[in-house]
């Protein structure tokens, strides 16, 4: 079959319906075979009287910044989270937008689960984790936390909207908005609600492995095609790394396993407690095609380093900390602290003349 | 603000515009301020023909399985491919269908990267991976494995529906759907596809963090709404188990990390050999929330039981492997197969007519 049609980006990124694909190339911009045909035909066209209210709360942002991913699960919300608590503690005015509509996590990773949103005539209040860190997401307007938003792309793209339009920020030097994976509704809506008011770039979030790098690279062809500065990539769950005294240990028997955990701590003290307080290392996820840096330099976009797989980072995530405020998470902060620095200081090079 | 319309099933799952949510609350189905509200006011409704076509097709299926995930990259299409993988060697005539449309990793996992579909006078025809498994994605119909497949939500239904209505399957014990993660369009039109022809039910793929089971307890509440029957809950990438001989040793130093892994090795088989060969395991995900089980007797659906985190199973997935041929994966494949089992026992005892 041919397919050269597939793939390429909409020429009208307004939410009329393209229709069902043609079984013959080269219609799949056309209505053809589409049961909502007509309506499209006659649908009003013309420019979105809300990208100027958009323009105009976005007027008081000095960086805007998406964070993306090809595939779910990469870390992508607790790099968002972590970026914003780091940013917060830099004492920069930062907001953090979710607009990942299904399956928000940010209310969880700050903190903030069970919060409701306000409403002053200035517009929604974002809910504060301190006086300079806002956050929004849909999940502070769940009626309960196991619900689940059942909704098509045009109502996701709504409900973005309206947090552009709506939403109370105040001054911030850095708007950091956490995307759903993929290259769908989110991001065509996101990406075109922001274009006319500037975008610094985005960061896409990744795991070593090529199954996860297959998506990355669908997602810097997307920031290519929609105009998107790629700030760079992060490769997260770089491998596992843990002191050895963290470790259980079990012996797999025909019955199931047996812990042996105490007996091996025991054997070790006394026979090489030298190894008990390195750190065991484990290429969690298979890295030998080069992970993100050889992704990145075939791809000419920066590798912005590695975040090993620290199941700390993991519980600070769980339990809504930052990561930086203690020293738990040892073996992934200072990883994410020198990325984030990286990310900051270019961004101030970049835009001194904003920022001043 | 009031938010008791939000995250409700939408009454009219037709592919119209239910417009941007409204401030005030109550109107979340209407077109009210949607600039497409007079078109959709005029779309054509009615029975869908394709629905027809559909259930023609899926008159030789006998079973029809979606796998799903709240969050991503929590090895649903690991799952997805093995669980094939396991009925094809079980002797079932097994088709497997990605409706990941932004983001197939199907293609990969089958190892049938770089193939293309062919079209016949009964349809397209599936990838083949053996005689009894055909495997079906738009990762087969993209001209360069990095584009982007930027599409929104009209679309993304239509190739599904194309997907259903199109492809010769031939006679199926079992079809497959991996679906993309979340509640949105993909998986209210498979459901609103198939359900005609009867959907067997729904495997939940997660993680045994809280941040993950948080989107899981969305996914079951989907299913309650659409009535999917939930088959059960899969608890993957529970914990890291490895032999501890696999795993390399750092010390951590002011200039970086200082690799002791063979210094390390001498050691233990010098002075505690009889530690080398067990299983180390780590937790590397929290579970302390009591994970994926607890939270299936929260909400009265069954757990199916739990797969660790190996790198072996990442491995064969990354190389499009069966798990089950050779005993490389000795950690998770026979957690992987005794969920498969019991599933199938369960399949066949309930529809045990379908089947004879």
């Amino acid at each position: 079959m041919q397919n050269g049609s597939y793939g390429e980006i909409p020429e009208d990124a307004n939410e009329h319906c393209p229709g069902p694909q043609s079984e013959s190339a080269g219609k799949s911009n056309s209505c053809a075979g589409c049961p909502n045909q007509e309506a499209c035909a006659t649908a009003p066209k013309g420019p979105d009287p809300d990208l100027v209210a958009i323009a105009e709360r976005m007027a008081t942002v000095k960086h805007k910044i998406l964070v993306l991913s090809g595939k779910g699960g990469v870390g992508k919300s607790t790099f968002s989270a972590q970026l914003s608590f780091a940013l917060a503690a830099m004492d920069f005015q930062v907001g953090l937008l979710d607009i990942d509509i299904c399956g928000p996590s940010i209310p969880k990773m700050l903190g903030l689960e069970g919060q409701d949103i306000h409403q002053s005539n200035l517009g929604w209040s974002p809910i504060y984790v301190e006086s300079n860190l806002g956050v929004m997401s849909i999940g502070f307007m769940l009626p309960h936390p196991d619900e689940a938003v059942i909704w098509r792309g045009p109502r996701k793209n709504g409900i973005i909207k309206q947090f552009l339009k709506d939403v109370y920020w105040g001054e911030l030097d850095f708007l950091v908005v956490d995307a759903p994976p993929g290259t769908s509704d989110e991001h065509i809506s996101i990406v075109q609600f922001l274009q006319a008011t500037g975008i610094d770039g985005a960061i896409i979030v990744t795991t070593p492995q090529q199954v996860s790098l297959i998506d990355v690279r669908k997602e810097v062809s997307f920031c290519k095609k929609v105009g998107i500065n790629v700030l760079g990539v992060v490769e997260n769950m770089s491998g596992l790394s843990q002191p050895l005294s963290d470790f259980q240990f079990k012996r797999m028997t025909k019955n199931g396993e047996e812990d042996l955990t105490e007996w091996v701590m025991g054997c070790l003290k006394e026979k090489a407690p030298e190894v008990l307080n390195l750190i065991a290392c484990s290429d969690v996820f298979d890295s030998s095609g080069g992970g993100a840096a050889k992704m990145c330099s075939e791809m000419g976009v920066p590798f912005l380093g590695k975040v090993p797989l620290d199941p700390q980072l993991c519980k600070a995530a769980e339990e809504g900390r930052s990561c930086f405020s203690d020293n738990k998470c040892g073996v992934s902060a200072p990883s994410l602290k020198r990325i984030i620095e990286k990310l900051v200081s270019t961004q101030m090079a970049e835009r001194m003349d904003d920022v001043a």
